[in-house]
């Protein structure tokens, strides 16, 4: 099977460690394709950035020509998802909510250690909006900008440190890794912390596995019934782009 | 004072039936200043559509080069307030929060009345996410397409049969006109049903009137901030198309 | 248009401050009209005295003989607007509404600033019934008594003191003071802590103008119908006592 | 042991059957003493005679000059409760809350059954504000004031098909008779329904004689801690009325 | 009338403590009997342990051969009160919600005081089952075993200890003892802290007795309906049992 | 990988469709382990006989002697899961919580239909205790008993007929079968009515292969942390029941 793991920002080179992360939990069979938006911000650290990210993500989906079994929507605490599950018939599976579905499976309540303290209502508001923030014990910031995750050390012991106090303090019993550039800090921080570590790449790529694999499908009978045919100005947005992408 | 009123489709006499609901309640010394985004769909009507205005609001706003002191979203039940509060310092009011808010000063529960069945989630969402959902009664739906509200006759018709059955049925005691292209049918509407009947635009108009009244402006102190300084590929999107808005 | 504003206590000195709170903000053409009510405390902290507070002002409205085209309820998190609803056709808006109204329209959440910690519930009942406690981050007590507000400077530092707090600890980005006698320090306020201060008589005024300006009333059709009629003995309160008023 | 049972309106022949209702569940030692409010409404349908029974039921307790070991507040959905308890050490038990918390121990859902449909909204909040809404299937309105209820076989009628409905459509398990004015229709109604009926009065003296076996008494805590002393003009309201009651 | 009250471990010293308690607040011609399970745990503290009471105690009044007219489950936050409300038809009360139901009577907010952090998810989880978690401002753990309880000294310091920080911190205005092991503690607590604390066995006797005294029995409709017959494997577990019990 | 699909009844032919049901979807690789509990009811179909399940599940998989990498819970609605969480290290997943998982995937609201009415509320319970049943619109019930659903042509009539209503009254966009003996009917009822149908024992066994793909298992910090070392008497329950399961 195929599924198109579609970063939500234009930085390539997380674009390829969102691919591997997705990769080294992929089971037999399924290729993994990675996408990275034609527009955009290089990193997603806002509403505003966050808006346009749905947008890059809807287009450069609509852009590929290949075939797809699932797509995964690899930018936590992101806007989105709803658009692109009206665009296609296969499951969309965000990286957020695959992450607290399985968090909720492994104990009674998670929390999130994300990147800036800007994030944190996004990422509650895109919990409440998929009904998953009863379980929710908080969602906490590092202070670390997205790209900062790149110098790993860094990031490890800054988020290793939030989650010791999401678990002492708000009594989280399973920490979300709470940015896609954070794939990779779970093995050894769960360790560490002695509590399971959830990372929302691999978490996805399961779930869309296990979609495809029921043979189950976005419902079409109302909220993600395909876009009624009409005149949209400017779309895809790439298509008015100089070709490059 | 100047607000800036912004259309959610590109369809120009929406926009313009728009300003003039805005006029109609302006203050003396408010000016109106239409906008209609360059790209995007010629209604609203899901979710794909909905991001997407997202985004091109964004875009017409950044493109608009005179000032403004305050934006009306003039889309109801759509996405992009939150990015829209990131890029401005002034005052924005997205019309359904702007209708919730003041029907929860008339009455103890609300209804919604909207087009489509389709966008009864996306509504439904909108309050929830803006802390609104626990007064409201009922979204209901009247079947009717955005553009088909242009037939002013049957629309007020099907309103009023779905806004009669949230008073009976549902307990609402306010009526909210869940879409901006309703405009116009309030007063009718109410003397008819003996409730309060909420348009958004009007109610926008003046929360921002008294929101710069008071000198109160978005906080900037976290989910609101300007967004970083960052690379930003295609943005603004409109700058890329061909000059003709 | 003529707006009465009523206070909650029978502290002549502090309906002048109620008066020129709502005089500074009041649109050209408004005129704002004191009352104080007969009976009740001299500074409403608590439920009994908020009980009394509700009655009270029904009772100074009802002995009101001019004309009003609405009133503001000037106590906040104090008991009575549903009956005051009831009694009226015109609009009527409690400033602990209003303020909340206004606060959700500039960020995400905010915090409430109060007197005694005795109010705390108070408020959070009330919010809790308004519909308007979800992003309410926590309502926060200076500990000094309403008549003590009147040191300016010492009242000034104390809620400086908490509204640091709530934005740092509880995530507040709006501030709500949480206080009729408050009204004057939100300027000040505003500047020093970087988020906007919200005060409860101001926003009332620029509400109930907009809510006349769009012919807005309250809705009769169940909750807020006319009181039916009936003996009521002992009404109105004030007819029984010696005219003083 | 004494318990004070104070009707919420001025008909003496309520209070009779209040206490009456009273007295037929009392244990033994159980003194039941009736107290009928000096001013207000001949019966509380409505915001504005609930607002105003509270501050009379607040005055008739002060006036009162007998001893009590607990006070019955036996007003359905009524305000008042939070300032009686400041006003008293002992412990005050509101019919209301009351019903909900024994219909709770008996079955999964309840519904509550009142007279008029303005009820419903009073009740609604008083169960939200008291945190009892939770497990409340629905609360149905007969359509009958209060003063109708004293055509028995006529309300009994009126009450049993609200509260068939509610059993067959709302899936409640208990029903809750929502009215002082109810008393006596339980025992045959439950024994044709088939569930059980709680009513309220009898409810609150079980409740009350049991905090004062236990030797419970109103935490002063914080929220229901003594009024300050202050000036309050025109308290008690009774002083200032002509002798007669 | 006679009470069963239920033990949920095996420890018999404990059952003699539940029955103390419970005959301490009885009233005159209420006879308290001591049951204790044949199987489960010599205490219990975890989910599994709970589980296994639920059935154990669902044994043991299924063997006892008298009569009973109430039953309380005396296991604090412990599973098992929905089975054994199906066997019976007589109330079933447990003591998890007879404190918080009387605890809600007394302030606006109550924290629950238990053993081990362990069982606070099961708590909380049970209050919400309940419906009556509203007003339940936390629940907090002194990290001792309920076996460690027989240190009277030792507990009662421990309990203090969190009473007050619940008080102070979390805002309660009452406390409820979160384990039937911890009876008997309340009277000097409740002076020490100077707020109302509440024991679950007493709670429970009282709520019993008044169900018993109000006529009223568990709701047959639904939920609690009797279990349909059928084929049945080993049960009852005791009559399994080499007798000893 | 071994997946222990554990049967909630004594049915042993329900436990071999569970089987079927959990092989048509495992893996290549998964091996699926059927296990009847020795003691309990025939089927499963009310509080009593579910708790009693949660013991029986938790002695059937003590008293299995093999290696097992996940353990499903075939029982829609029941007691339990938390228990075995705390006895096992291996992830553990109840089919209630799995279907509903993976139907929030799938669209914005979903609907349960089960078998007899009384079983609803404990599935409302469970999707409350779970933290999921914020997108649940409904739970409905075709008045069939668990061993009712044998007859296929009958049961696959009386679901599609609530599931139709679902879709139609309550919005569910996705259809969960509430009971693990409607495994079967997924796919013909979701090409009848075009909504996904969702059935738990199959989600069970894709979350379960994923949780172990993922090196994720349950966490031990608190809820689910092993059971102390104490006495149990009568455990396990099967070891004193004559050979023979």
């Amino acid at each position: 099977m195929k599924i198109l793991a579609v970063n939500v920002n234009t930085t390539r080179s997380m674009t390829r460690s969102i691919g591997e992360a997705a990769r080294a939990v992929a089971g037999e069979g399924t290729e993994i394709i990675e996408l990275t938006p034609a527009i955009g911000a290089d990193s997603v650290e806002g509403n505003f950035e966050s808006h346009l990210a749905a947008v890059a993500v809807m287009d450069a989906v609509t852009a590929y020509e290949g075939e797809a079994d699932a797509v995964i929507l690899a930018g936590f605490g992101e806007h989105g998802k709803e658009g692109l599950m009206e665009l296609l018939e296969v499951p969309v599976v965000d990286i957020t909510e695959a992450a607290a579905h399985m968090a909720m499976l492994l104990g009674y309540r998670f929390s999130v250690v994300t990147t800036l303290d800007r994030a944190v209502p996004l990422i509650e508001d895109r919990l409440l909006s998929f009904g998953l923030r009863e379980h929710c014990a908080s969602v906490r910031s590092t202070g670390l900008g997205v790209l900062e995750l790149e110098d790993a050390e860094r990031a490890a012991r800054a988020v290793a440190r939030q989650a010791e106090e999401a678990v002492a303090q708000d009594r989280a019993e399973v920490i979300v890794l709470g940015c896609g550039g954070m794939a990779g800090l779970n093995a050894e921080l769960s360790r560490d912390l002695g509590v399971p570590v959830v990372e929302g790449v691999a978490c996805a790529v399961k779930l869309a596995e296990s979609l495809v694999a029921l043979g189950l499908r976005t419902s079409k009978s109302r909220t993600y019934a395909p876009p009624r045919p009409k005149r949209i100005d400017g779309w895809p947005l790439s298509s008015r782009m100089p070709a490059e992408n």
